[in-house]
């Protein structure tokens, strides 16, 4: 067997040891707990070496410094995503993305700077040949499990085309990832019947019914929650508006049971009761559970995590990744974005 | 004093007897209900007169039949809004939006086909002079109160300066049927910072800066819910997405509840009082208080109901359009869109 397909056949994943709000020790302590609980990848921590090696020390954890890869520098929370890359060359985020650049790592993820993290992935790292635009999707919760929504990640005034690159791959991830047998891919729309979208959405249509795709059409914004329509594809404007909306809502909900509450005691205890099931029933809506989400489209695996992630969200990070090595995602993508798109009219493509 | 003047101040409201899922039962019921409520205005029950009569007998209502106007024919709930308005000349929703043309009401209610509602409106009862666009808002709740969002009325690939004029008549709005004083005005986005818009957006926001509108610039998705902004604008798919997305969230979060009920008793009283503590906090949302939405920017009083509407609903759009008529609405709207229209670059409108 040829040694050097064989060292390839083993995962290799780096985690930016300095991202994210208790950087360095909730990546190095998640990261090193999804290591030791699997033996299917290799582990590399990118950041600043003393630190993370004390965090290693201090926790007594099973690590071995040779697969730290030091950064001097850290890419800020604030810092604008496009002049840091260029002025902070030794960072963790671009180092990191050098890495699977380079092949020396299959998977890079962080909890970092978003913006930088997205930037690195696609202008370092690069993007799968054929994809005009990488997405980021959320999985949000309905009736029968979960519904993607592609893109979230602020790829602003898509054009028809980005659309349905978003549900090429959303629906690859949906299958491979989420156990779905050939999804039910919908665009997002004010209404069911044809005409009933915006300029971009509609000619997304044109293009996604001319392929294999299992497109139904045009779908509402009630349908994200309905269980009907397994990927909706949207502009990223629109996903993200949905996604940050969606997150207040078990805030607004607290506070209007808080104005329910008269001042007698059953009353308080029944609020009280309420408060305490809504939490657990949602439990589904809990960003630690998935922990991050990939950036698809990317000529690599990329996970983007939440700036306040647990140990726990990191470990599901991690094992994440390893899972879409394992079932070699971005080849998948690769090759569906070239097989649908042969299915398209080219003309319409660019028009 | 003159007489034609004094015949004026008297509000008069047409009602769509003919609209709504239950019609024209639950339109009679509800309109005769606030004309016997409020002494300030004349009502026109606008439909087939032998069918509204007989509703008015079988329920033993107050009502002079002179103050029914004969429409023979009714646009269905599912016909095509711009053909329909073509084929019923001699349709409720026809009629009552000429009655508002030639003056002869001041207000046009409906509960029906919302399509051709907007359309009669717009074609019909025309415009106010220098509004390019007529918008629908939702009030959304907040812990504050309400934000108005505008648009979600279906008006898409909005023009920066449509999202303008809804932030000057969501504006006036909010103040005077709100009671906000000097009301903070938004341009949804997907970050606070400048840049954070699509296209669009981010054009709006640079007419709203020129204005003397409290406009504190870009908003994101929590913030509809957050308290912290009155009014926010944005293209009608985006907020239309929104408010049906919104609107499915109860119908998630009673299916969460359940699933978290184990089998024992004490789980399934927990989930029993859940519930009923919810419903009770989300009564602030039910479209049954407000009763149905004003079409802004039209040169007349023009409001859509739910399709369900129930006597509750209908009796509350009529009351509210009373209000508007008592607090000069329409030409508070056409003295605020010139004033505002004024304070800006005009090529920058037109570019």
């Amino acid at each position: 067997m040829n040694s050097t397909i064989s060292s390839n056949q083993r995962c290799r994943i780096a985690v930016d040891a300095m991202g994210g709000d208790y950087a360095p020790l909730n990546a190095v302590l998640g990261a090193v707990e999804a290591y030791n609980h699997s033996d299917s990848f290799d582990l590399l921590l990118v950041g600043k070496e003393t630190e993370i090696k004390k965090v290693i020390s201090e926790n007594n954890l099973d690590f071995n410094s040779e697969n730290i890869i030091n950064a001097d520098e850290v890419i800020e929370m604030g810092e604008s995503p496009a002049s840091s890359l260029k002025t902070k060359k030794k960072s963790s985020i671009v180092i990191g993305a050098q890495l699977v650049r380079d092949k020396n790592s299959d998977a890079f993820v962080s909890a970092g700077n978003t913006g930088a993290m997205m930037a690195a992935s696609t202008l370092i790292t690069g993007r799968i040949k054929s994809v005009g635009r990488p997405t980021i999707g959320a999985e949000m919760p309905n009736v029968n499990g979960i519904c993607y929504l592609y893109d979230v990640g602020s790829s602003k005034d898509s054009k028809p085309v980005h659309l349905f690159e978003y549900a090429v791959m959303g629906s690859i991830f949906a299958k491979e990832m989420g156990g779905i047998i050939n999804p039910k891919i919908g665009v997002l729309s004010m209404g069911e019947e044809e005409g009933k979208g915006n300029e971009v959405s509609e000619a997304a249509s044109r293009l996604l019914k001319q392929t294999k795709l299992n497109f139904i059409g045009n779908v509402e914004g009630r349908d994200i929650l309905a269980g009907e329509v397994d990927v909706i594809v949207c502009d990223g404007y629109v996903g993200n508006v949905l996604l940050k909306f969606g997150e207040a809502v078990p805030k607004l909900l607290k506070y209007l049971l808080k104005q329910t509450a008269d001042t007698n005691f059953l009353d308080k205890l029944k609020i009280g009761i309420t408060k305490g099931t809504l939490k657990k029933a949602l439990k589904s809506l809990d960003y630690q559970e998935y922990g991050g989400v990939p950036l698809l489209g990317i000529n690599g695996i990329s996970i983007i995590g939440h700036g306040s992630s647990t140990p726990k969200a990191f470990k599901n990070m991690v094992l994440r990744a390893d899972e879409m090595y394992q079932k070699n995602l971005v080849q998948k993508l690769t090759n569906s974005i070239i097989e649908y798109s042969n299915q398209i009219d080219k003309a319409e493509i660019n028009g």
